[in-house]
């Protein structure tokens, strides 16, 4: 069994590598609730549906986020009644929101609610939400507090970080399978995701980073910075405001206490020996993964990785 | 200014076919609400909608709901997560819903929803719901008690009806400007909708049947019912649970008492003396309104009847 700690697109893209190498049945993906937002009325858990649609075989691989070929028809209709509609909720992305709506309000978990997502998407992985409770990633920039969504879709990260805050965290239970996944794993990975609002979350819950640290199996993680850039996203912008450098290095001391093994790219590979003073193993490979077989062969990749340990 | 009481499909023909005569700022609809239904949580209000987007020229004509060339990718979802899906809700319409359910839960009136609905889709003619207080039209047939949506679209009204009746009646007030569009208009006309489930609920509303006799503007009422059968739907059926003769005559007895003017089809045109009898002004002509021209043509002849008075 292996175990993902995951976020949306990048982790996404991991998932879509990894299922072409390995039975997805021996997966639990663990996702970052964080981002969760509450819009037309729908509750909406943009990092889950990102990694079931992807581990269905839905995803929209283009566009990171979505189902393949949706429409979005609704969603011209609530702009002309006057919705804002930065938020991109496709025609068939909706039947997920609404199902999830319904069940959350006649009393279901989240988690049961993925449960049963991953039974109708005839998913075989188990996917995990971090915590039950709500949780909500804040960003606090200069001209004021947002939402994670606000800040990332609304106004595409346009500005500069000021703090970070996980609003709900201090009573986020993890969800019933977080920590058995992680101490009983045969290997852990951090996806290639944001570190601040993707896995920061997931981290922060209670309990989750004691068993990051207590379990026997390795714990890998993927660097989100390659040649001194996010792969995606506003992820430096985050990184800065917790006052962490922009670079392998910069993650690899935010995740120090928990991994045994880092990877980087080819071309920060001049970072291979500051990283190995955390004791690291660090695994040096192309990490961008740009297309189908990219995704397979850094899957591959790790799965090597992690069988020679 | 002419009032109309309207169903869904009838009267929204009816509508077309006056709109291309007359400038629909002179008309005020008030709607059916007796069918409406709560599905995947949202409030639909099927009869309102019809009239709306057959006001907006957005409606599907040859469907006779919906709006014109909608898609169905949510449904499709939903089905796969597990849903009944006998109610067929369009991508578009459902921005109508979403908006609906979000406004009634924030404490809009039902009316006021339908306002802002006319405004978004530039809508000028006057649409009123028969009443802001919920109303259930339940049809009880030999196999149980249905919502009428159960009986009409789900069940495909297969059975035979035992009885109607309209549940929480009892406690339904009219909209405001119901029983003022009534009393003040220069015409009333009952759209040629099914006399017990759609004319029904509306005429049951507290103070609209009284508003109808009491009105100086003529009534005018158009047969459903043409050559022994019904234009559409199971129309014979909920008017032979009433003890209605399946005929304009029988009609025109539920009707007696509000009515001025009577329009039957051509091929009825022997009850002419039966209905006169009734002390009707009797109009005999096409009523059934097979396309666009039949509908003009229809509407045309109602306001040449309702000018001459």
């Amino acid at each position: 069994m292996i175990t993902l700690l995951a976020g949306g697109t990048g982790a996404a893209k991991l998932v879509d590598g990894l299922i072409q190498e390995v039975d997805s049945a021996g997966l639990t993906v663990v996702c970052n609730t964080g981002d969760d937002i509450d819009l037309y009325g729908f509750h909406i858990s943009p990092d889950i549906d990102t990694i079931l649609y992807a581990l269905a075989g839905m995803g929209d691989r283009e566009k990171g986020w979505g189902i393949k070929g949706d429409s979005f028809f609704c969603l011209e209709s609530l702009k002309r009644l006057g919705y804002e509609t930065w938020f991109q909720v496709g025609d068939r992305d909706l039947g997920t929101h609404i199902h999830r709506t319904l069940e959350l309000r006649r009393g279901q978990t989240l988690a049961g609610v993925v449960d049963s997502l991953c039974r109708a998407f005839q998913v075989t992985a188990k996917v995990i939400p971090m915590s039950n409770d709500p949780v909500e990633t804040r960003v606090v920039t200069p001209s004021g507090d947002h939402h994670f969504q606000e800040y990332f879709v609304k106004d595409a990260w346009r500005e500069e970080v000021v703090s970070v805050y996980f609003k709900g965290i201090g009573h986020a239970q993890p969800a019933p399978g977080v920590i058995p996944a992680i101490l009983e794993a045969r290997a852990v990975i951090l996806c290639p995701s944001n570190p601040v609002t993707s896995l920061g979350p997931i981290l922060a819950v209670q309990g989750v980073r004691e068993a990051l640290r207590a379990t026997r199996a390795p714990v890998l993680a993927i660097s989100p910075i390659v040649g001194g850039a996010p792969v995606s996203g506003p992820t430096h912008k985050l990184m800065a405001a917790q006052g962490w450098e922009i670079s392998p290095v910069g993650v690899a001391k935010a995740f120090e206490d928990i991994v045994d093994i880092f990877v980087i790219d080819t071309r920060d590979h001049e970072e291979t020996s500051a990283l190995s003073a955390f004791g690291f193993e660090v695994i040096v490979t192309e990490i961008i993964m740009s297309d189908g077989a990219g995704r397979r062969k850094l899957g591959r990749r790790l799965l090597d990785v992690l069988n020679s340990r």
